[in-house]
C-alpha cells in the first residue's frame, strides 16, 4: 500500500475536438491531477473497421498528457466492442434470463463464455499493449471496464450453455457424481450425460438450489478467465506496470477476490447517491427510519467504507478509487444534486480507507447520447462546476496532510461471494438477503466508532483481530472452522449467526447431526422461520429487559450454551460463553447494538454512539470524522475532540475533520 | 365413506440407502402409520434409461414395508418424466402464456396435449401397474402427483393449439357456428375455418372471452383425458384396487369434479401455512383485519375446511388428504415453523370433515435438492420432529376415540370450476374473484358455526339442506334453475348473488330478458358497476340502521322483490320473499353476516357467533372445536360446552375439543 | 367551425339480425341523432374472404338510414384486419418490445410498416370509396379508428426494422452524420452503415436517447404515411366529404399535429371515467388529495376539458366528439356507472369548447365478446338505458339554446409531443412526466376559472393571447424563440419552464452555453435535480411568505433576473421581469397557483376561484358551469351568478348552468 495520496481523472479526449486536447492537459495539471484515464470505450475509434486501425489520434493525446507530465491509465476498451464485430460474432451477444438475446446499443452487449470473443478481446488487448505496453507514459493498465454491471455476469446463451456442461465435466468427472452432489433424484431429475444439463433458467417451478449454485460459480468463474487472458497478455507486454480493474459496488455476482487475486490493485466506482437511491429503493430493513430522504443528496453513511473496506482486502492491501462521482448522475431512477461538499468528503474517506489514488469521472460532462446529464469536473460549457472547486481544495489540502494509512481494525467480519449466491439459491425467506445483513453488522458496528477489517472465508491469520464476526456463511470449510475454534483458544472473540454453516460445499444439509462446526458446535439449529420484515418478535435479556426485535430469519436452536437473550415464546435468540457467542435470528438495529454491546465487553473493544450521519476512520495520522448529515454537528460538545484540522470542531453537514 | 380413520405417510426410499428402510419400516409401524405412499417422483430410478427398468430397489421396498403391515399406496410417476425423454420428445415440454417453454429442471414441464408424452404414460403406468397391479400390499393407487401444481394446466405449445382446434371442431361442428357463438363479428374476428384459430394469448388488448373460455374448457379436459387414461389402465391391470389423485389446493384451472368423477377417492395436499402466504399476499379482501399476521403460524382458520367440504363433494363423500404439512415448508414466500400443535389440529379437521386417511408430508426430511428446507415427521438426522410428536399423539388419541363421519350440514354452497374462468376471463373490476367472493360466503357461514356442504352446479336432491346459497355462478342451466325453483316450491330457502346467472353457456348476455332466471325471475339486472375495495357503500335496512358495505361488484337492480336493505343511493342491495333472496353487490363481512342472518331466520338454522379464531364442526360423535388463535378460549365462559374430551374446555392455542 | 351543434350515434348493424335495422333507424331519428357512424370494424362482413365481397348487407344499412334523413359516418374498416390475411401476410403483425409479435384475437394487430398491410388498406379504401364515394346519404369519412390505442404505434417488427433504416437514410444521408447527431462515439456505438442500425430495444441497459427519439419521430412518421394514403384516396373517389379521424385520448406515441392536418376534422373517443381510473391509478402527482374517489363516477373535471382544447387545436378549430361514452364500460380496470346526468354534463362541456358534433358510444349494448359489457344508449333487450334519457333531454335543450362557439381564451399553453418522446427517452427523474406536467399547468389554469387555449410549438400569431405558458418544450426552435421574444416586445406575457429548451433537435446540450434560448435568456440553468415526488422543498416569496413546495424536477439556475420565490437553500425558483417569466421547478399545486396569480396580475388576467369540482367554459351565449362534484354548489352564494339557465343556480352534482 502506498502512503501517497493522488488524484486521477476519466477522460474521453475522443468525445472532444483535437483542439482541446492541449488547453485540457494543462488545466487537469493546474488541478492536481496525477492519472489520466482513457481508452476505456474506444474501441470503435482505434479499430473503425475490423483490422484497421487509427492510432493518429490516440498517439496525439498520449503525447499531448505526457507533455504535462500526466501519468496515463491506459484501459483495454473490451466493455464496449463496436457494432461491426456481430457481423462476424453473430451470437457473441449475451442472453438473458427470459432467453433474449441482449442487443447491441448501449454496453457490456457480449457472453463472457464466447469463443470468438475471447479471441477479440485478447486480439486488442495484444495489439494495444504491443503498442504502449512499455510507453513510459503509461503507468498502469486497466482490464475491461465495471465487469458485472447492469446484471451481464450471467449469460443464458447457447456458448454458456456450452460451456457450463464443460465446466460441470471437469468439476465431476462423472454425471453419477454430479447427480450424487446436487440430490437430482429429488423429482426424477437425474442426467444420464454432462450434454443434458441445461441451463437452470425457465423451470417450471424453482430449479435445484444445488444447480443454480453451480451455474453462479461457473459464471463468475467466466468473468475470471476472460480477466485473466487479458492479464496475461499484459504481464507479457506491459511488463512492469501494475493491472487494475474497476470493480463495479453493490454487484456480488462474481467473486470479485478471485478476480482481484489477478490484479496489482482492486479499483472500484464510488457513486454514493446512485448506491443509495437503488439501495434504499429496494429494500430498507436494517435502515432507520428516514435514510431515504435524509441522505438523499449525500449517499448512505456506511456504504462507501464498506465499499473501501472491500476491495482493500480484494486487492490485499491496494486500493483505488477509479471513478468517483463529481456530482449528479444520470443513470439512477432519481438523480439529485450532491449536498455541497460532499465530493471532497467522499474523497477523504476514500483516502482515510486506503485509496492510493481518487480518480474522479468525469473530466468534463458530456453533451450527447446516455451520459449527458452526467456532471463532469467541468461543465459542457468548459466551466467548472461544483465537483471542480471541491477537488481543486482537496487537491491544496492533500499535499499540506502528507501521506497517511488506515489504522488497524479492532474488528473483522468475514464477507463471501459463494454465500451470496448460495442464499439467493434458495433464499427460503422473501426478505432475507445476505450481502443485506452483512451491512446490518458493518452499520451497527460503524455506528458505534468502530473500524472493520473484511476478510475472506478462508484460513487466515487472525491475531490483529479482538473480534471475528461471521454472518450468514452458507458452509464452512474445515479450515475456517479450525482455524476460528484455534483464534477462539487464543483468546479471540467470535461472533456467529444466523443461517450459518447449515450446508456444506455442495449444498447439502448434514444427514448425521445437526450441530453446527467448531467453534459453535454448542449450537444445533432444528428449524428455521421466515417472516415479512414488518413481523417482529420482541427479545429480552435475562434481566428481562427488553433489548430489540428479531425479525426476517428465526432459528429454533437446542444449544449447551448459557443464553443470554430470549424472545417471547423463550426461544434462545443469542447465546454464548468462552468467546464464542451465536446469534439465531436477523436482529434489528436496536437488538444488533445490545449484542455488540456485550460482545465488546468480553472483547475489549472501545466503541463510542456515533450521532446520527457523522461516521470516523482511524488512520496513522489521526482519526477523520466526517458528517454526511444535513446539521452541524460539534465534535467538542459530544466529547469526540478538542481540536482538529481541516474543518474543525464545528462540522458543517458535508465537513470533514481529523482529529490528531 | 369409511367410519375408520387412517394415518398414512409420504416415504421416498429412493432418497436414502437402502440400510434404513427396514428401520424405517419399522419406526412407521411403531408411530401408527398404515398407508405408505412411494414412487411419486421415482421415474428416474425405475426406467433410469430408456427401455432398461431398475426393479430390484421397488420390489425390496414394497416387500419391506409389507412385512410390516403397512399398505401401500402406490404412484404412477409421471408427475416428473426424466430428462432422457426429450431426447425422444423434445417438444413434449409446455409453453408458458408468453411462448416460452418450460426447460426441465424441477416437475411437472409435461404438456398435456402432447401425444407423444400421452403414450409415455400409459406406457408407464401400464407396466407398473402390469407388475404390482395385483400385488397383495399395494392397496390404492395414485395417479400423477398434483394436477395444475405450477400453474401447469394451460399450456400454449403447438401440442395444445392442435389439439384445442379440433376440440373446437368437435365442440362447434361448424365454423359458423363457433363464430356465432363467440360474436366473432365483433372487430372482424370472424373464422373461416378451424385451422385459423389461435391460442388467446398475447393479442394486442383482451381477447374475446368466448375463446379464453373455451381455451380453459379444453385445458380441463385435456388434463381429464390424460388422468382417464392411466385410470382406465388401472381399472384393467390393478382392478379392485382404489384410484385417487392428490389434488392441489387453491387451483382451480381445471373441474376437479370432472376429473375426480374417474376416481374412487379426492384425495388432496393440504399446507395450511402456505396457502394463508399466498392468499394473504396476493389480496385480503373479505378477510377481516390483522388476519395476515394473526394466523401467519396457523393458516387461515376457513381455508382447510372448505377444501375438505370441497373434495368431499369432488370425491361423492370420499375424502383423503394426500399430503399434509408436518411442520415448516420451503416453497413459500415466507416460511415459519407451525405454532406447536397445528399438526395434530389440522389433522383432527380433517378427520371431522370426513377424511378417512390423512397421509403426511414427508417421513423424514430429505437434505438436497429443492425441498430440503421441508420438515418431515423425522429430521435429517433422524430424530423425531415436532410434527412426530404430534403425529403420535394424535395416533393414540384417534384409537381411543373410535370411528366417526361428519354430520348433516344444514347449508348447501354452489361451488363451480367453470364460473371461474368465465369471470376470469372478463373480470370486469380488478378485484373482482369468483372464488375469493365463494370463500367470503363460506367464512360467513363458519363464523357463525354453521358446517357446510358444497355442491355442484348441477341438478341434484336438495331437499337435505334448509338453505341453498348460489353465489356468481356465470350461468345457470336449465335444470338447475327449474330444481331450485323446485327446492323454493318446497320450503327450501335459496339466497343469490351477485353476478348471477347473467351470461348463457356461450358466454352471451341475453337480448331479450335481463331477468335473472327461475327462481330468481323477480330480478332485473341492469348494469353492473365495480370499484376498487377500498372504496365502499354504506348499506342500510328498512329500520335506517347500518347494515355494513357493498364494495368491489355493485349492480343496478329493478326488481319485484321486497327490498330489505338499501345503499346510499337508495339502491336495493338486499331483497326478497317467499324463500328467495338475492344479494346485488359483494357484501363486505359485516354485511355478510346480516344477510346470513336474516336469511337463517326464514331457513331457521341456528347459529353462534364464533369468537375469533374458533372454528367448530358436527359429527356422528359430536362436535370439534378449533382454536386457530394464539389465545387460550374457553368454551364454558362462552356457553358452548359443559364438558368436552381431547383438550377440555379451556382451549389452549391450537387445543382441539370434542364436545359430545 | 360550425356554430351548430349535432349529435351522432355508433351503430354496428352487423351484430344484429336486419329484422331490426328499420325500427333502429327510425328511433335514432326520433331521439334527434343527425350522425350515423358504421363499418368501422365491418372488414370480415365486406370481405368475408379474399376478393369476395359481400355489398347486399351494407347497401341496404345505407339505404335504411337514408330513408329516415340519417347522414352517415363511413369508416374505413383497417383497424381490424381479417383472420385470412394473416394467410396472406404472415409477418403483418405488430411485434412488441419484449421481441413477441401481437396475434390475432382483439384488434389493432397490424404492423403500420408493414408493406403487404399497407396496400391491403389501400385497396379496401379504394373498393370503398368507389362504391360510396358519391353516396348522397355519405356524409364524411373516417379512416381507421383510434391510430395507437393498446400501444400500437411502435412495432419492433422487421418491416418496422427496415424502415427505420430507410427512414434514418433520408433524414441523415451518411451514416457519419448519424454517429454525430447521436454522439455514438460514446460506448464505442458508431455504425459504419445504416444497415447496423437496430431497433432501440432489448439493448443492456438505456438505449441512446437520440436512437430512441428517432425512432418515435420515425414511428409518429408510418402512422401518418398510413393514414394519408386512405386521405389520398378519398381526396379522390369521395370528393366534398370531411375526412375524420377518431384520436384516442392520452395516446401521445404519435404526432396528432400532423396527422390533423391531414383531415378536415379531428375527432377524439371521449371516455371520461376510463381515463381517470388510468390515470389516478398510474399517478396521481399534481392531482389534489382525494381525486380518485371524489371522481370516480365522473371523471377527473380538467381531463375532458384538456382533450377538446387539445384536438381543436389540431383540427384548425374544427373538432368532433367521435364515441362519448354513455354509461358504464369494459375496459378500465374498475368500471363504475356514471353518476346520474354524466353524459349530459360531458357532452354540454364537448359543445361548449367547440365540439359541433357529439357521437355517442354505441346505440346498443352488444350482448357478446369482448364489449358485451360495454352500456349503449339502448340496453341489450332494447329498452332505453340511462344514457338514452340523458341524450334525450339533451337533444331538446341543443335545440331551444341554439349555436355557439368558444369564447376566444386569453391564455395559451404549448403542448408538443415531441417533447413527451424526447422526455421518456431519458426521463431523468422517475417521477418526470411531460404531459403530466402539462395537465397541471392546464388544471391550475382551470381551477381559476380560465379558458385556455392548446397550441403548438410553432411559429404563429400570438397577439390574441394575454400570456403564453411554455412547459418544459425539449428544445425551442429559432422560429419560435423569436416569436415569443418578439410577442413579449409587444406586452404579452410569456411563463416558460421547468427543463424548457435545455437541448436542440438532435437531443444534444449546448456545449458553448448554458443560457437559454430567447426570450429566456436571462436565465442559465447549470445544472438539474430529481427526486421523488414525495419528497419536496419549501418556497417563499421575497417576504418570506411560504408560497408552496417545489418536487420532482429542480435546476440549479444562474440568473440576471430579479428572483420572485426561492427554496429553502436559497435558490432561484419563480423569476423574471419584463414580462417574461420562468419557474425553475415542478411547481406542486399551491406554489402552481401562486405564480399564475403573479403572472395573472402583469398579464391583466381575471381570475375566480373555482370551488372544488366546479369549471366553467365561456362562449359566444355565455358561460357554462359544470358541476363535476358530488355536492349541490350554489352559484349565487359564491357570487358567480345571479341567474342560470338549463339547471339553475342551485347546481345539483352532474349539473350544467348557463350564465349568459
Amino acid at each position: 500500500m502506498s502512503e501517497n495520496k493522488h488524484l486521477g481523472i476519466s477522460y474521453y479526449p475522443e468525445h472532444w475536438p483535437q483542439e482541446c486536447w492541449k488547453q485540457d492537459a494543462k488545466d487537469l495539471a493546474d488541478l492536481g491531477i496525477t492519472y489520466v484515464r482513457i481508452a476505456e470505450y474506444a474501441w470503435s475509434r482505434i479499430e473503425p473497421e475490423p483490422g484497421e486501425f487509427a492510432w493518429e489520434w490516440l498517439d496525439k493525446v498520449i503525447e499531448t498528457l505526457a507533455s504535462k507530465a500526466l501519468k496515463i491509465i491506459m484501459c483495454t476498451p473490451t466493455a464496449a466492442p463496436p457494432r461491426w464485430m456481430l457481423n462476424k460474432h453473430p451470437d457473441m451477444l449475451a442472453v438473458d434470463e427470459a432467453n433474449q438475446p441482449r442487443k447491441f446499443g448501449s454496453r457490456r452487449h457480449y457472453c463472457f463464455s464466447h469463443e470468438g470473443y475471447r479471441w477479440e478481446s485478447r486480439r486488442i488487448t495484444e495489439i494495444l499493449a504491443d503498442r504502449y505496453g512499455n510507453h513510459p507514459a503509461i503507468a498502469a493498465w486497466q482490464t475491461d471496464s465495471a465487469y458485472g454491471g447492469h446484471e451481464t455476469v450471467r449469460s443464458w446463451s447457447p456458448s454458456a450453455h456450452k460451456a457450463f456442461q464443460l465446466w460441470l465435466a471437469q468439476k465431476y468427472g462423472n454425471i453419477k457424481a454430479l447427480n450424487q452432489a446436487w440430490g437430482s433424484v429429488l423429482w426424477s431429475m437425474e442426467y444420464n450425460s454432462f450434454e443434458q444439463i441445461e441451463l437452470p433458467n425457465l423451470t417450471v417451478t424453482q430449479a435445484n438450489p444445488a444447480h443454480c449454485l453451480d451455474f453462479d460459480r461457473f459464471s463468475s468463474d467466466q468473468v475470471a478467465e476472460f480477466n485473466s487472458e487479458q492479464v496475461g497478455i499484459l504481464r507479457q507486454l506491459a511488463a512492469g506496470r501494475p493491472v487494475i480493474h474497476n470493480f463495479t459496488a453493490d454487484t456480488f455476482a462474481f467473486d470479485h477476490y478471485k478476480l482481484a487475486d489477478q490484479l496489482d490493485i482492486a479499483g472500484w466506482d464510488c457513486y454514493p447517491i446512485s448506491f443509495h437511491t437503488h439501495y434504499q429503493m429496494e429494500s430498507s430493513f436494517g435502515t432507520p427510519e428516514g435514510y431515504w430522504e435524509d441522505y438523499f443528496q449525500q449517499g448512505d453513511p456506511d456504504y462507501q467504507a464498506f465499499h473501501h473496506d472491500l476491495y482493500r482486502q480484494a486487492g490485499h492491501g491496494r486500493l483505488w478509487v477509479m471513478q468517483m462521482q463529481s456530482g449528479p448522475m444520470n443513470l439512477a431512477p432519481y438523480n439529485p444534486v450532491p449536498l455541497p461538499g460532499m465530493v471532497r468528503l467522499w474523497s477523504w474517506e476514500a483516502f482515510a480507507h486506503g485509496a492510493e489514488t481518487t480518480s474522479y469521472f468525469r473530466w468534463r460532462q458530456v453533451p450527447f447520447a446516455q451520459e449527458q446529464m452526467h456532471a463532469g469536473l467541468k461543465q459542457t460549457d468548459n466551466k467548472p462546476a461544483q465537483g471542480y472547486v471541491e477537488v481543486a481544495q482537496l487537491a491544496l489540502e492533500l499535499e499540506q496532510l502528507g501521506p497517511f494509512t488506515p489504522a488497524e481494525a479492532p474488528v473483522a467480519l468475514v464477507v463471501d461471494y459463494e454465500s451470496q449466491w448460495a442464499h439467493e439459491a434458495q433464499r427460503y425467506g422473501k426478505d432475507f438477503s445476505y450481502i443485506r445483513l452483512v451491512l446490518a453488522y458493518y452499520r451497527a458496528l460503524r455506528q458505534k466508532g468502530v473500524d472493520v477489517e473484511i476478510i475472506r472465508p478462508l484460513s487466515q491469520d487472525l491475531s490483529p483481530y479482538k473480534l471475528v464476526i461471521v454472518p450468514a456463511l452458507y458452509a464452512l470449510s474445515e479450515e475456517l472452522s479450525e482455524n476460528l475454534a484455534a483464534y477462539v483458544e487464543f483468546n479471540g472473540v467470535v461472533l456467529g449467526g444466523p443461517r450459518l454453516a447449515q450446508k456444506d460445499a455442495n449444498y447439502q444439509l448434514s444427514q448425521s447431526s445437526l450441530k453446527l462446526p467448531k467453534p459453535f458446535e454448542g449450537v444445533e439449529v432444528l428449524r428455521s422461520s421466515t417472516s415479512p420484515k414488518e413481523f417482529s418478535c420482541a427479545v429480552r435479556d435475562l434481566a428481562d429487559h427488553n433489548r430489540g426485535k428479531a425479525y426476517i430469519w428465526q432459528e429454533e436452536i437446542s444449544t449447551s450454551l448459557p443464553v443470554l437473550f430470549e424472545d417471547e415464546n423463550n426461544q434462545p435468540v443469542f447465546m454464548g460463553e468462552n468467546n464464542t457467542f451465536y446469534v439465531a435470528a436477523w436482529a434489528d438495529p436496536t437488538l444488533m447494538s445490545a449484542i455488540l454491546d456485550e460482545v465488546f465487553k468480553i472483547a475489549k473493544i472501545d466503541k463510542v454512539e456515533m450521532p446520527s450521519g457523522l461516521r470516523r476512520s482511524k488512520t496513522s495520522i489521526g482519526t477523520f470524522y466526517y458528517n454526511y448529515s444535513k446539521n452541524t454537528v460539534n465534535l467538542k460538545a459530544l466529547r469526540l475532540a478538542d481540536a482538529a484540522d481541516l474543518d474543525g470542531l464545528e462540522l458543517p453537514p458535508a465537513g470533514v475533520a481529523l482529529v490528531r
